[in-house]
């Protein structure tokens, strides 16, 4: 996820977790992708937490961001950080383990266990590298609502995510309205905007201009850390907020001074190394690549208005937004809601005057769970699931 | 400057214009620098507009942003592109050079004529590189204020900058208020906030990640082309607004379709990439570092609260900021008009609601133009210059 927070221990969570993996689409079956490609076989690493009921109606699917996993909470044996919304996820949290059964995915295209550019190409038992087919937020969806059949659920209580999680959200809410009983996007876009777009063009300039990515075939040789590491840097100035830098850093200079001519004096550039290091050794360049581009492809209303998108749409829906969200600004989310309104659909919009920017879809836990909580009452109570 | 647009043709300006040269600071009279370095021969270029009237109390100094030069108006012979404020300078216009004697010089550490970087160090006969001492706000305000001596002024009449030339404006206010008779800061701050130091860091970055910037010993060889292009890509989001990339943009897809994956297919990509690269074809890559270093070192409240800095103006104060520019935010010139007021100077606060970003410093000349004028006519009466 974008932010890296150190959590204490949390000793009322889930504890040990583990993920796991499910593969489909042996050949001749593969998935048919949006780009008209065939992809297969697909592996999707997957978590859960509590348990399925008895007709498996109290599932939440967890749709992750940019750089989020399937390891949304809990912790895994041996590390001591726990998953990405640890917050939120769990017994007695907005996400009520005891109450519901929460499903997260890798996303299709991802590098974390899910099948993705740096994975083995069955054809050429090599890294798929630029082989791998360009993914669309819909491919997504689909690697998803295969995982969610294979485990024997229908319809989903919800399908809940901030940012790139939001928009498989709304893709759910539009390819497959029938088997969701609510949604709730959170800090995102029906589509993104030239901004977002030139933003995530810089990132993958960055990537594209270092050396050692070498056309994306650069697996088994050097790595092409230092343009990942700018794209990084690029990220987390837009995840934050002018006000929360300041609140954060101000114009403090790190201890030592001034080590050398353009050497990072200023904490905020510091932090942005770091930043930008540290994801170095989790997240593969390539990925970044195909999962930015499938943001910026993603455009809800490509072929005709938003409102008539939602039309077939029975499902509640509870939209989040973040007034110090510049990246995702809360317009966005606003368009969500208009077009929700025009189409009849039972929709709720909060904006949480949060000053963390769009980190805030992580860090605001408490409003969150707030909202989470009563709404999947509401809904829970309403199609009689206990 | 930050943005290029191709003007037609000027037939009311100033037609043909030419750079002059100043050189200074011969040893052992070498500049002494706010870091305690001392550095000489300095050449600054610059270029001048109208005449001086007999007194010499009709003059106007012009002062750049980033990546502008001392070419602010007219034609270079030869070229079909004016100077970067045209639209501002000229006879009739807001910098009325039918009255006023208007400057604009090179900033010492550019690479467009002035000392800097990527001159030669006459101890090596080699460019200096990053044996090119850091340069501060502060060392350009002292380069233009010899530029100043030697041209016979002993006070202007107004200094005006956007931006970067803001910082120099600012300065001016602090380090010599009793120079000038008027200052027009526009769309600038008086310290960079941490957000506008991670902008800055983001772009260093960058071209530091290039192989080819050999840690600045890149003259006679490959140039850092790649970094460079994306450090301007990412300056270049900055200056505009989401609002203005959605009008001039919107999502459209450049002709031709997707050629090759992560190709630039939207128009906004192909704009900045096709910016970032023309960038690089005029602007000196250490020269990038040097100028966004002393931007992110300003701070004119690090010793005393600015109203204390102001302390000693005389001068009346223009300060003028844009309501879409989230680069330099209206409050950051709120608080230098705050800091003028408590000091009991003469300013006025002017918001213009400009879609543009910060870009519209460059792009609102009709409204800047109506308070400039106004405002010069009243420094001018007042002062009794005709």
């Amino acid at each position: 996820m974008y932010i890296e927070v150190e959590h204490s221990r949390d000793h009322a969570g889930l504890g040990i977790v583990e993920t796991e993996h499910f593969t489909f689409g042996f050949p001749p079956d593969t998935l048919l992708l949006e780009s008209g490609e065939r992809l297969g076989p697909i592996t999707i690493a997957y978590e859960t937490y509590g348990s399925p009921n008895r007709d498996k109606s109290n599932v939440v699917l967890i749709c992750h961001a940019f750089s989020g996993d399937a390891h949304a909470t809990g912790f895994h044996r041996g590390h001591h950080k726990p998953g990405w919304w640890n917050n939120m996820i769990g017994p007695g949290k907005a996400f009520d383990t005891n109450r519901y059964f929460v499903i997260c995915s890798n996303v299709l295209g991802g590098c974390k266990g899910s099948t993705g550019s740096s994975s083995i190409n069955p054809r050429t038992n090599r890294p798929y590298g630029l082989d791998f087919p360009i993914i669309s937020i819909k491919d997504m969806v689909n690697a998803q609502r295969h995982l969610i059949d294979h485990l024997g659920i229908d319809v989903l209580l919800s399908v809940a995510g901030g940012s790139m999680g939001g928009m498989q959200v709304l893709e759910w809410m539009a390819a497959y309205p029938e088997r969701i009983l609510s949604a709730v996007p959170i800090a995102t876009s029906a589509g993104h905007s030239p901004q977002q777009i030139a933003f995530g063009e810089a990132g993958r300039q960055a990537i594209m201009a270092d050396p050692d990515w070498k056309s994306g075939d650069y697996y088994g040789g050097p790595l092409p850390l230092r343009g990942l590491a700018v794209a990084r840097m690029i990220g987390h100035v837009t995840y934050m907020s002018d006000k929360s830098m300041n609140e954060k850093f101000g114009r403090q200079v790190k201890s030592g001074g001034r080590a050398d001519k353009f050497s990072s004096d200023f904490e905020v550039e510091e932090y942005l190394k770091d930043r930008g290091e540290s994801f170095c050794k989790r997240f593969d360049a390539n990925t970044y690549l195909y999962l930015t581009k499938a943001m910026d492809y993603f455009d809800l209303a490509r072929e005709k208005p938003l409102h008539e998108v939602f039309r077939d749409i029975t499902a509640k829906v509870l939209v989040i937004a973040f007034k110090s969200d510049w990246l995702y600004p809360a317009y966005q989310c606003q368009q969500i809601v208009k077009a929700c309104k025009l189409a009849g659909v039972d929709v709720t919009y909060c904006e949480i005057g949060s000053s963390y920017g769009h980190d805030a879809f992580l860090l605001e836990s408490e409003d969150e769970t707030l909202l989470v909580e009563h709404f999947l009452n509401r809904v829970s109570y309403e199609n009689e699931i206990c």
